[in-house]
């Protein structure tokens, strides 16, 4: 069993994590309660109508975040155990600090916070970003910097959303601005200062193996399911949240398929590569968040699906490869490919929508800014900040600036923050290997290069 | 890695598929918009009730047929992968197909088809035919033939589909004759042609290994969990709906149970075969759907789910042996034990329950024929071809006779255009092979005959 | 392929099974019925919101009890096709035998049963504990002995769950104290008896793989991820399971963080363990059962949640070695860890939280016991046995007391009666084996020991 360079990061972990649930208690006991319908004279029959109408949304995004993406995470094989625990503990952890955040930024009255399913809704959406952005850097970073990285991002991600659906108006029902452009680009940014100019070689441990690239499509196929309760959770009940529930059913049904046409075509034996299949399928989602509810013809969701799908495929084939080479961009999952292109599609196509529909009676055009507090929530009053549809189309434009550029701005100071010693980024040897944080009989170490390690493990005791 | 027979098929793919997503977004550009409530004097509240009591029960289906066939498919070792991702492609292709099938028929008014999600989940219905055809055939056919069959199953099941049902009044909630044994005779009609007299030999990638088993298992239990939204979620609300479950949660646990029993005592040395415990559990699914809302005694739904469990074992053990010998009839997956008989079993438990209740007056007896519009929701109104319960029991076992001639004979007119010589049936070497379509590590390939293939593929990277 | 020592207990599982499956259909045939809400005065609307918000909650348990647990039992790596399959069998044999005897002990009106998807839910949690105390023997029990222990078990948890709900008053709306503590020490008192003094050497097939370790994490988040839904089924809609939902969150989520810090400190080299992370992270759902509705402050549950995965993991790490050389108590699944300390937590915090609520008003008061009829859902009700919050909490700690020494007490009789000889206990050889009871290729028998399982089943066909 190798050593590992130093003890101290080992017990850095514990202590961080420690100290943050220690913090955390502290701040639960002082100010946050439930919020009680009958304090506030609502009657009993409503909330329980509001959990019946949120809660099976809620539980499907919750199986989408643990099981769905942390399977997706699993298709290197070596590191499957460490990629599902880094998940599920990165989204507790963001999920707790953007409470924490969330509270003292917008629910803090009179000394306290009302905790309630929607809020915590929210947090798990601000967690969302950080379970993105790893992706950039799977399996080379230490649970150390993953940890200071969601400490970073939770607040710039706030700060962004804020701006953008708060102070500009934006109308992204999906998240497809707020939450995956944004974390694309955080994390491109880590990436780029932790990495800076050296190319990373290609592990030995990062080549899929058959089976993990089965496990990984089981999990995109988990999220490819849930992924209508995703986008509709938050619309407004009835059309809005109907729509949203058939445009993203079609949009990821035409991914699916334009997919297989793409990567087939793009092959000169014409094999489909798994990494497209686990990632152009899903990138309908990604496109249709920012128009789901908005009451454009059906044609628009499968076109946008078809175009992300086409657009993702083609980025793995062609721009992470460049990236790679020109500006020495590390991208382990594609994260550009799947949350940053069709992002920017989507982004673009409500920019479209609105410019064409300058017409369109369908949306409220108050012009006045929505009062404080920008969580998603107020995505569904939709208050444009501007004059018409006209005006919206430049919001959603300046909505798409702000979410780059704040995000790799954030992320840039993030990774560079992760350089510290202190955090110890792992020895190359290290990378993408279970043993380095679980006491998991070691892979790579078994009695030989001819004998399969499950055996190997079984052999020795026998 | 082997170089495929013939380029064409592989461009065929990606050609047809490309062909059918753009006629399908001309379609839609032309004729499809969404059912704005608004617009028909709906409220609000009704679309939201809609969605609330809708969606949950949609998603548990999405689950079963994406994740859970899936997985079940995978009992095939070295074929994962592909049945994963043929499964998914042809659920998609084959709804989207539907959708545009059902609108042009049935839901076509004034030169525009509303799309809502009941439609959606009528073409899903549709689309599960063709999944349970293809396990007939799983792992000898190119993605051309399966695409190709699914491109005829479609119009097939829905004529068929507009017989049994609104022609001949035919209840079958759950879709047992409709859906189960349609689907069954067509696949088996489809592998007859196919195949011909030529026996398959037993292929050695063909033999499921532990861990393929297991992930089968795993899909059957997915199955089996949400196998009641399935079959309730056409009901009428109310009791009739509550019965539906009820009455499957029962027949599928006496499924369970009985599948034990009878895979134990059929073996001299009482061990259990996985692929009896992967398909038994779920015959009680398939039997009870077209009684599964009648007011039969709970104990109805018990003893069907135990009898079809014992036909699909027995089935296993005996008949699929001598269809292969006697017939040259290839099934490999055993869709006739899973669907073909316990559906038989159901009908005509559906024929005995009319004949016995001919005084039920729990169901309407209306002797009028339903109008135009055959999907599976006119299945709500019951509205029966013949006078009284007597009537009826005679409409369910003609149901039953034309599902089974129609399928057949659709399904050996497909298998005959499937023998087409472009659409590049893979040779024997390469069936039951992911290194056909896919960029994976070629398993068969690796090192040695004493190396696992995984150990292999890393070896050689290190 | 080994002769296994006796063909009698062979047949004695199917025959068991079998008879079993016969009485009950002649159970059903005569007292069994459906509830009609029409001949109840109900209306359809109500039944229909019935359905619609109990159906999801119990999808979910479904999942967590097939699937979840299921899979959590696979860390066993030549014993998952076992360990899935006697779960499902033990769920369906368990629900079907309690909702015999429920019926008849509290159903029973006018000879007949009426049977409705609330009685099946109750008969699916008294299944539960057979599920649990399971984990204490696995893979050192046969199939046989497993069923006459799930015949044991459901009687004494209902006689046990009549004593502490009914007569006793104890509000434990998500099982804390009925099932869980009640299952370990059921679990742990049958294989005390079973096993005796003989201390159980480490079997070399016991030792998880990096595979199954994943395949039980991968079970362990769904498990997580549905847990809020078993503990909020039975609550009152409205605030009362809005709270008992936010709890569960607030709980498992700092179960989920806690467990890493612990596991973490513990061990020198900082490495977590697989089994910690496994059950650690669920700790929390088991401790809150019992105060989850109740009307505690938010950082309640965070502390709750993270003193559990605290108790869980030292309880891995100290007690259970210390369990096994003091007391010879073979725990195989480590469910004292899992169940039994977070559940006296949780309880300990129940008597606690009435002790400083001696003038909460939030809950009745009323020092009427609660008429005849035990099940879980007269939790709902809330009546305790004694006057106000003081009382109540003498009733907490009393129901502990009882369900601790009664599950002993009938878990010692119960493992005294699994060692009739005619139940064939596996030998040592056979113990974690899936070829004992499944026709699966023997892992253990391949061809070498520098030879994969899944390559030598291949090769021999090559």
């Amino acid at each position: 069993m190798a050593k590992p360079p130093s003890m101290c990061p080992r017990r850095l972990l514990p202590l961080f994590l420690g100290l943050f649930q220690g913090t955390l208690l502290l701040f639960f006991a002082l100010f946050v309660t439930y919020d009680e319908s009958s304090a506030q004279g609502e009657d009993t029959n409503l909330v329980a109508n509001q959990v019946y109408s949120t809660f099976p949304f809620f539980q499907d995004i919750q199986v989408m975040l643990v099981v769905g993406l942390g399977l997706l995470l699993t298709f290197l094989p070596r590191y499957g155990f460490s990629a599902l625990t880094h998940n599920f503990l990165l989204l507790n952890f963001s999920m707790q600090w953007a409470l924490v955040l969330q509270g003292l930024l917008h629910h803090f009255h009179h000394g306290q916070i009302h905790l309630d399913l929607h809020k915590l809704l929210i947090s798990e959406f601000a967690a969302v970003t950080v379970l993105i952005s790893v992706g950039a850097i799977l399996g080379r970073a230490s649970a150390c910097q993953l940890l200071v990285m969601a400490t970073c991002e939770i607040p710039a991600y706030l700060a962004s959303e804020w701006v953008i659906v708060t102070c500009l108006g934006v109308l992204d029902v999906g998240g497809t601005i707020t939450i995956h452009i944004f974390s694309c680009y955080f994390g491109l940014g880590v990436s780029k200062a932790l990495f800076r100019a050296t190319q990373q070689p290609l592990h030995p441990k990062e080549t899929p193996t058959p089976r993990s690239d089965l496990m990984s499509l089981v999990g995109t196929l988990i999220l490819w399911v849930f992924w209508p309760s995703f986008v509709a959770i938050l619309c407004q009940p009835g059309d809005s949240q109907h729509r949203a529930i058939l445009n993203t059913l079609l949009a990821m049904s035409a991914s699916a398929i334009t997919t297989v046409v793409t990567s087939s075509l793009l092959e000169r034996d014409g094999k489909l590569s798994p990494g497209h299949l686990q990632n152009g399928s899903l990138a309908g989602g990604v496109a249709i968040g920012v128009v789901a509810d908005t009451a454009m013809p059906p044609v628009a969701a499968l076109a946008l699906g078809s175009l992300s799908a086409m657009v993702c495929v083609l980025g793995f084939r062609f721009l992470t490869p460049l990236l790679g080479r020109k500006l020495t961009l590390h991208d382990q999952c594609g994260i550009h490919n799947l949350h940053g292109l069709p992002g920017i599609l989507g982004a673009a196509a409500s920019v479209v929508a609105f410019m064409v529909a300058s017409k369109d009676t369908s949306r409220s055009h108050s012009s006045q800014l929505s009062p404080v507090g920008g969580n998603a929530s107020e995505v569904l009053e939709g208050q444009p900040g501007g004059g018409g549809a006209g005006g919206q189309a430049l919001c959603q434009a300046a909505g798409l600036a702000v979410a780059i550029g704040a995000s790799l701005l954030a992320g840039l100071l993030t990774g560079a923050a992760l350089r510290l010693p202190c955090l110890a980024r792992p020895p190359e040897r290290l990378c993408f290997d279970d043993s380095l944080y679980f006491k998991i009989q070691d892979q790579a170490e078994s009695p030989g290069p001819d004998s399969s390690a499950e055996e190997g493990a079984l052999s020795l005791k026998e």
